[in-house]
């Protein structure tokens, strides 16, 4: 019989649900605004408990989060979200609060770790041990596999909030990072693109200077990423990518900063497969979910035979 | 009976050898200039040959290379020196140069990733299982480990390419690398510094101007690697790091440039153990040449017994 597991994309602005056996094999879905984490995890439960009681019991539950999170196994706060701008989201459990009221094994990682895994597993990184995955939004994130396993380390990576060139004389603006100002995130965001330029970054037209501009960095943070990750190919997902002209522009610029050093014949020859868009769309975060659960539930110590 | 192993750290300028059992337990060293790649490895492994006859056999040999290298297993040129610009030294073959003369398994890497590992194993990353070494030398580069893999991928690191903001107001000094002009191998190595200032970096007083500006480049490098690679710990080593009151600058730029942003203890509260000088000093890599020839003894396939 096929495992049936509960997905939750837990995001800073909605929280994407999901049951099923897999990406191919979604049974229910729903996504509902990102309030109060006691009302918005109580309507995520609610609605895996009901999913459960008609279509079987789950057999685990995967949650692809915004963070920071703690991802320690260790950790007396293992499975929280630890310290976010987000108000009201600080020290919260996800992971622990999800296996307490579902009683299976819980799965718990980034969004973009877990959009990553999924893109590794059912989309643009099949078959590839070493492969980043980038969200270009309201936020800058990414996550990745490196040798297989899934980039965790000390914390997690926080790729969008890397150091960048930024050339005041031709682009002044401060960037909006409340941290960092001018970070990647802080200056090429969806909204720092709105902050820059007095209007949304989808209504500004193709040929405004926003976007070679916009391309730039991100062929910067992209380069970057070749110089400390190594990875066999980078996926680019999130809301500003869906102008899609800017993954030739991206590509052009990498070549040009890489410059032929990084002689390898994916980044050389093919770069057009070296960078590229989902393979999972915006669903690559709930899909996620689907591989943390399916993860968690091969970890987990096998259940005795009842006598 | 404890194995004996040779240990290789091929350099650019120099080459280390070492026949022993460890660090603990080095039998015979020596050191000659790198001239042709035929002269050079033949010099290697005379001295490997010289001291099996008079120590024992050899169970395997380790080479921690400059580079850019082919580590990729099933590649034809696995094993090479791919495409430097050391003349003479593009598409060499070390690793299996090595194994043909000397019939033992030969393990290859890095020079960085070798001596990663070896202060993983010995040194200033014990008991860590995700770990950046960097050096700042005549060049820049840096390895490590991920959650106890040490960082392959697509090909390799390049840490020292990463690009940088460049105050050229402040700074400017055009940088030195023949590919990427002002990255941050061409900003901050010694020969940078040198061509900066028109002076060895080594003979600049300790209140020169130079040191704030060297130690803010490489505090932009290590926040970008916490962003990226989220290790636990990042050595840095190298001839310019001889000057040691450039850490406690580092690690204040650091914390400056993270802002808190990413709270995890180790950094937050107890940034002099994050930032740290090697454990192993210079011989870092031949000490890495050990590691290297000890985990290819284990990974080769068990020998027959005699019959």
């Amino acid at each position: 019989m096929t495992a049936l597991y509960g997905a939750i994309e837990a995001g800073g602005t909605k929280f994407v649900c999901m049951v099923g056996a897999g990406p191919e094999d979604v049974r229910a879905e729903t996504r509902f605004p990102t309030t109060s984490p006691e009302r918005t995890l109580r309507q995520a439960i609610e609605f895996l408990r009901a999913e459960q009681d008609r279509q079987g019991p789950l057999a685990a539950v995967g949650i692809a989060s915004f963070g920071p999170v703690d991802l320690r196994p260790d950790s007396p706060t293992y499975g929280y979200i630890t310290s976010t701008p987000k108000a009201g989201w600080s020290n919260v459990s996800m992971a622990g609060a999800a296996a307490a009221a579902l009683g299976v094994p819980v799965g718990f990682d980034t969004d973009v770790n877990a959009a990553a895994l999924a893109e590794q597993r059912w989309g643009a990184g099949r078959g590839l041990h070493s492969f980043v995955y980038m969200t270009i939004g309201t936020g800058i994130g990414g996550g990745g596999l490196l040798d297989g396993r899934v980039l965790h380390g000390l914390v997690h990576p926080e790729m969008g909030h890397m150091r960048l060139p930024h050339d005041v004389a031709a682009d002044p603006f401060a960037g909006i990072c409340p941290f960092h100002g001018d970070c990647l995130e802080g200056l090429a965001s969806g909204p720092a693109m709105n902050a820059r330029w007095r209007q949304p970054a989808e209504d500004l037209p193709d040929d405004h200077p926003a976007w070679p501009l916009e391309a730039g960095y991100l062929a910067l943070a992209v380069s970057n990423l070749v110089c400390t990750l190594s990875p066999q190919r980078i996926v680019i997902g999130g809301g500003v990518m869906s102008k899609a002209f800017l993954f030739p522009m991206i590509r052009q610029k990498v070549a040009d900063l890489l410059n032929n050093y990084v002689r390898a014949p994916e980044i050389v020859d093919d770069i057009d497969d070296f960078i590229v868009a989902p393979g999972l769309g915006e669903r690559a975060g709930a899909f996620g979910g689907f591989a943390l659960a399916a993860d968690a539930l091969q970890a987990s110590p096998p259940e005795r035979d009842a006598v």
